[in-house]
Parts: C-alpha cells; structure tokens; sequence
C-alpha cells in the first residue's frame, strides 16, 4: 500500500505571540517544518514544537526563512549568496541543538515564504541553499514543491526529496501556484480538498487552474497552519488520502 | 616543557560594526572563543572570524552571551532555566553550523560578561549551561575561571576544562576578580602583566589585590580583546608565558 | 452623576502577530494604552490601533514597556535613569508621531508589566521615568495606580493623575496587588467582578485579602484585554459602574 | 557674501558599536543627520549626538532610514507607501522626542542609503515620505539631492529644501551619483575634493563624470563620516568653500 506523509508548518510563534493551532494539528500530520528564529520561532518555542512532535511521532525538520520577524518572511530581503548560506545552516543549526537537547535528530528541512519562492525560480539560489544544508547534514531530506529549480537542484546534488503537494492552492502551470488573488488560487472548502487530494494521488495528475492535467509527483501533502479553517482542512486531507487508496505515514528515510 | 594558550573573545562585531582588531590579534593567540550571535556576532562575522582563526591554526569555540545586543551581554537578563540552557544551545549550535559549512568543528566554549559572572557565583545556572552544551556536544573543552562554580560544575559533570588567567585583572580571592574600580581592579601596564603572568605561572601562585598569595591553576591566559591597547597586551602575556620557561601552544585535547 | 472611565491596554500585537481582541473591545472602553514598540506593537499596529480607537471616540494613550520583546515587558532590564528617560520619550514619541499622522494627539501614558511594577515600587525609577514624559509633553494625564511611588511622584511634580482600579486583581495593602498564585490574587468569576467594581465606586473603599476594607479614589477601572474572557469582563466592569450609580464616560482632561 | 552649510551623518553607533569619528566632525559642520533607530542608533546613541550638536552650535536633524540594522540601511527592504510613512514617522518622532527631552527642536531631516536612492528615483515614494514628515512638522526642512525626484516632491509640496552636494562622489548626470566601481565614482584625493568644491560654488556648475558640465544649486556640502579619511575631507571641503569666496554658516530657516 502507497503511503504519503502529510506536513506542515509549525511553531512559527515569537516570545508571547501564537498563531496557529499546534497542538491540535500536531496528531494530524506525520512531518512537522519548524521554524528556526528567522520569520518566527524562537529557542522556547522550538523546545516546546519538538516536545510536540515527539509526543505525537511526529518528524522533525527545519523551516528555513529569511531573518524578518516583523515582515514574517514574507518580503524577499536582498541577500548575497554567502549571507543567504550563513542564514541558512545558522537556522538549521540552531534547530538541530535543541533537538540534540531533547535527544532527538531532525529528518529533513524546507523553505518559508518569499525564501521558498525564490528557490521556486532562481536556480542558483536553490543551489547555494541546497547545498548548505548538505554541507551541514546530506542525511536531511528536502520537503520541496516538485517541478521548480528547488527541487531540480535538490536531485541535482544527491539530496534526498520529498515532493510536497499543496491541496488548498491552486497551479497556473507544473511547479506554479496561481497568484493569490486570482480565480481558483485558494480552495478553501474542505470537499474540494479532500476530493482534489484523492484525484490528484489516484491519478497521478493535478488539474491547473487553466482546466489541463499534468502529471505530478507526490510524496507528501501540506496542511498549511495558518488558515482559519486549519484542523478541518488538515482532516480533509487525510480523508482524501485514505481516498485514494493510500495510507498516511511519516515518509521513507 | 610546559605549554600555556592563549585565548580571546573575537568575533564581537555586528553588520557594519567592528569593535576590536581580530585581524591583529589572531595570530598571537591560540584559541578563538567566537560570539554567536546573542550578545553580539552575526552569521557573517561568526564567519569572517572562523575563516581568521583557520588562517592563523588557531582553536575555536562558542562564547555564549545574554541575548541583549544594545547592552552587549553585560546586563542581567532574568531568565529560567529552560530558557538558559534553550539559549546556550542554539547560540552552540549556530556557530558549529558555521564552523561544519566551513570543514571545521569547535573545540571549545565559554561564557562571556553577566552570563559569565553568573556562571561564577550561582551553582545551579553553572549546572545549567554545562550540562546543556554537554548534551549538545560532550567533547567540547570549557575555558573557565579557577575556583569558580563554574569551573566545579564543569569538573563535576565530566566535562574537560582549560582553566584561564586574566592576566590584566586584580583578584581580591581565589575565582574573584576585583570589582571594577576598585585598587587594582584593572592592570594596564604591560610590563606589569608581562611579569604578572611570568610569575604566576613559574609560582604557581597568584597574588591577590590584599597581598597575599594563593595557589591558583593555570593553562591558558586571556587576552582582553577590547582595550585600548590589545595588541601590546597580548605581545606581553606572550613574552611573560615564555619568561616563566613554558611554551605558547594551544590547550591538548 | 459622576463619571468613570474604562481602560485597557490595547495595540500589544507585532508583526503577523495579535494578542486580544482589539477590535471587540475598543467599543466597550473610553481610554486605550497603546504599545509603543518596547514591549510590544510596530508602526502598523500602533496606526491600526489608533484607527479603532478614532472609530471608538475612544481616548489614546502611550504605554510603555521594558524594549524587551521576547518576554513581552515582564522582565525587568536592568537599565541606568539615563536609559530609563530615553526609553520612555523615545517611546511615547513614536506613537505621538503615528497620532499626529492620523491628526490625533495623546491624552494620556502608563507603564506596562515589569517597569509599571518598578514604578510602583522605587520612588526614584517613578521620578525619572514621569520627569521624562512631562520634560516632552505636560499635558499627558498618568493614568497609575493609587497609592504607589508612581501616583505620588505624579502628584509630587503636577502631572495630572488619573487612578485606575483593577477589578479583577486581589490586593494584599493599598497600591498593592496580591502575587499571582496566591489566594484571591485573580478575581475571575464575572459576577463577582461587577459586584466589586460597584461596592468599590459605592463605598470608595476596597476590600483587600485579608478582608480588611481600605480607603480608595478610583477614576477609571482596567480591563485586562489578554485574559481568555476579557470581553466578558469588560462587560462586567460596565455594569459595575452602572450599578455603583455612576456613568462611563472619558476622564476630565 | 553668500552662506553654505556643511551637513554629515551622525550618530550611527549602536549599543557598544561606535563608526565615524563624531566627537571630533562635529566642530567641523554645521548641520548633523541623526540616526534614528532604523538603520542605526539609538536612544543612547541619539542622546549623545544632540549633546555633541548642542556643544558645538550645530543643527540637529532626523536621518531615516530602512528598519534593517544587520544591513546598515543599504538594503531595500519591500514596504508597502503605509509602511514607509509610519517607519518614516516613527523614526522622526524618536528623535524629537530625544531632542525635546534636552530642551532642542529638529530642524531638517533627509533620507539614508537605499531609503535615500529610492526617493531619488521613485516619485510616488519621495512623495509618501516627505508628506509624512510634513504631517508630522511642515517646518522642517529636507536637505536632499538637487534634481531628483525627491527634492522635486519637496519643492511640489512645499517643504524648505536644502540642496546637497557631495563632492567626493561623481555624478553621471544631474541628480544622478555614478555607480560605485565605475571609473570617478569616489573622489578621495583631498585636493581634489577641495578644488570641487571651489569649482562648483563659484561657477554654480557641476562636472559629471561624462567632462560635461552641467547647472547645479548648493546650499550644503556633504561631508560622508565613515569613510577612512573623514576628518582630512572635512576640512577639505571647508577650505574649497572659503576658496570660492563663500563662508561656513548653518542654512537659513
């Protein structure tokens, strides 16, 4: 039996401030991306995500974004290649120890907001990430969208990758979510999802919001965590994989 | 013959601050204790730095701070537990990320300014920070002051320790700097360092400011990085480790 | 008939962050503490706070906190008077700036968390932090709490003094509250709260923890906008007033 | 006899961090641009800075720039026209609120780094944040670049403008500095930048790096701090005013 991972991005609170609902998602997903003290996150609350995630079996991974609390990561900062590798392995370090506190290891890392878009579309910046992280630790995994330059550069160097799926977003192309804004850019009820999960895995074809198929690689689907309606979209998406025939499991190291 | 370090707090710069002459300093010292990016340091100056000490074979290691920047870790900042030891193992875990990205592994660690007097005088917050970079890392040596908490909690919990001399400081007791302003708080004369280290290290025996001497241990001195006259400072602890017959190397691990 | 004002300290978000409910609140009180950017609030959520507060006829105000983020203002910073008095203005000047944008001016400032609690308590904290608002602008009304150093260094140097009551708080003395955790220290039942807001106005008395009664002047009555029923107790508060015989309106500037 | 203000960056320390030789530029200008807390300074450090003018006689104005103190302000940070007239703002009303503190009043304010180039070039930004500042104090005057979209927003909107010249940088065109790295981009030779000086006053002519020469107004010469030669230049550009027949005098209000 096929089994897919479901994640999704947590701890992304700061000192006083919580944003999404962590501990009612945690029991729902299989790999949980913690941010690093760069968008969010902080050393508290990673040591209390991780303590979390191993409550529920949950893996842990490094949520890579740009140094900007204020802006939440969401504005691409101008950043040379050399600070963009120091921003990143100083992140997933920091992660790694307090994981190492609590005895655990993380298992595989992504990319947050306007960092992930522009290692969607600039080759060269997905390499020089990439390859930080793999200088660092080469046993994480890659949780990346398939079908962009991340991904390309993530095979490209031997890194291993699991092909995220975003259920809840709209594609204008392979490896292209529709702008926000735009017809069909966010589907936010939760049948649509769950049925758009279980098509998508049973056929091994995303539909565009141009009405085309296209074929895509999943491994893993996210549950974004700061949507109103986040818990009821995350059991939608479990549901619409045991649709398809699938089982959910954290994925193959 | 008998070999002695020589260590300095480096790396105290921030984006476009420096504060003291690492380039200068470095190749007169033998280990490099490098700020993390809490009481200052940023991931290019971890970097910068740890490229400097490559240059020079010099040791590097973790100089773990309050997370308090405009106040440079000299002020108190009322922290946990958990939070102390959550804070000394992400700034760890940054400079190690680094230190990997660039072939290199730390040797070493030590705390600087409040988080350092702390360290001095609480036991518990001692047990603490040790205990947490032990659990990160067992291997890592801790550079300390002789007949502190610090320096017993560290030979308590098994941890190696290097115990270090500052050579430019008055003692009013052993483990006991004098206060700041104070008579003899503060040794600026060259000469008089020069031959305070040849001294104490041919003797074994450290004068404190009320004149009486006691035996003290020691197998690295400081060089203060910051005052005014670092480099002819450090040119004197080097001249005075070799009056007293012992030779400039770094610690044995 | 004689008119009570209700406050509350509002604007406590940051960044994607929000921390009470602003929004629903604002209508139910005549006076808000705006976060200056210390302990909590940036530019955009000072703007959007005061934009509720004109909506609201709801007078605004300056609240200022340790510049401690992470822990939110309750951790006291050891600080000199110097920095204490540049804190503060620099502080109540940005959000005089934001207001004067909007073509708003402050009417009135308090202090938050670990530096309310310091005013309360240290006459000489009380003088600097007060000489310093009133060196900027002297019309600013203190809205503090009876019967601490900070109300009688107000009155001391002729700043206009406004006395809040916290309804839902034990006090063990006048002008001091019961430490959280101890018996009677919080006061959650909305009904109890009401009925001690109306007995307190009443009487001009208030009954402290050991079941004592003390004289008291109340002009205004807190809400606290981040306990988990602030709405309830807003509404609580009100009716308290009501009851007392007394109407809510904005304090006399 | 006509009357040039000579104007410098100041004040662009931060915490234990110090960049430019203030103490000793100070006598030499007569209008200092204070940084506000953005892209550096601090409370302390703007303290120290309006002591520092008031010593000397000199005028004190706000310098605003990106809230991006890793980066010093040289990077563009995405913000929306609401964010940059509140960071605007803020910043303005953070420094008054100083200089009121000790008894002062601003008189001027311009624009830093990639704030600075930015309002040169995008008229709808140079108009967000010169009428933000305007709201805040019409009577404070702009020192900007002649010939650029921000000093022409200035004029539109009726703001005092002190036009700028800096005269250790080449200018490709009116209003336009020649890229850094490209051939007579930096003027370094003292000699050279007096004479440019000289030149420029008495024929109310610029050379651009192209030989040609074009019209140009001066009411201020801008002396940059944290070059290596800050001092020498300084009094290379007094002496270039006083060899074009002009004299040292702050700008007129």
């Amino acid at each position: 039996m096929r089994q897919i991972d479901v994640n999704s991005d947590l701890g992304e609170g700061f000192g006083p401030y919580r944003i999404a609902p962590d501990a009612e998602l945690m029991p729902l997903i299989t790999s949980a991306n913690i941010a690093c003290g760069g968008h969010a996150g902080d050393p508290e609350v990673m040591c209390e995500t991780i303590a979390l995630a191993m409550e529920n079996s949950v893996r842990i991974g490094a949520h890579v974004g740009f140094p900007d609390r204020i802006g939440f990561g969401r504005r691409q900062i101008p950043m040379t290649h050399r600070e963009l590798e120091l921003m990143t392995v100083t992140q997933v370090g920091a992660l790694q120890a307090v994981a190492r506190l609590r005895g655990m290891t993380l298992s595989h890392f992504n990319f947050h907001g306007a960092l992930g878009n522009l290692s969607f579309s600039d080759a060269e910046v997905a390499k020089t990430v990439l390859r930080a992280v793999k200088a660092l630790d080469p046993t994480l995994t890659f949780i990346g969208l398939p079908d962009t330059e991340a991904t390309r550069a993530a095979d490209a160097i031997g890194l291993p990758v699991i092909r995220s799926f975003l259920a809840d977003r709209g594609y204008s192309a392979p490896g292209r979510l529709a702008p926000r804004g735009s017809d069909g850019a966010l589907i936010s009820d939760p049948a649509a999802v769950r049925e758009r999960v279980a098509e998508t895995l049973a056929t091994g074809r995303l539909r565009l919001t141009t009405g085309r198929t296209v074929a895509i690689e999943v491994d893993s689907v996210l549950v974004h965590s700061d949507t109103p309606n986040a818990l009821t979209l995350a059991h939608a998406i479990r549901a619409g994989i045991v649709d398809s025939g699938c089982s959910i499991a954290p994925f193959a190291k």
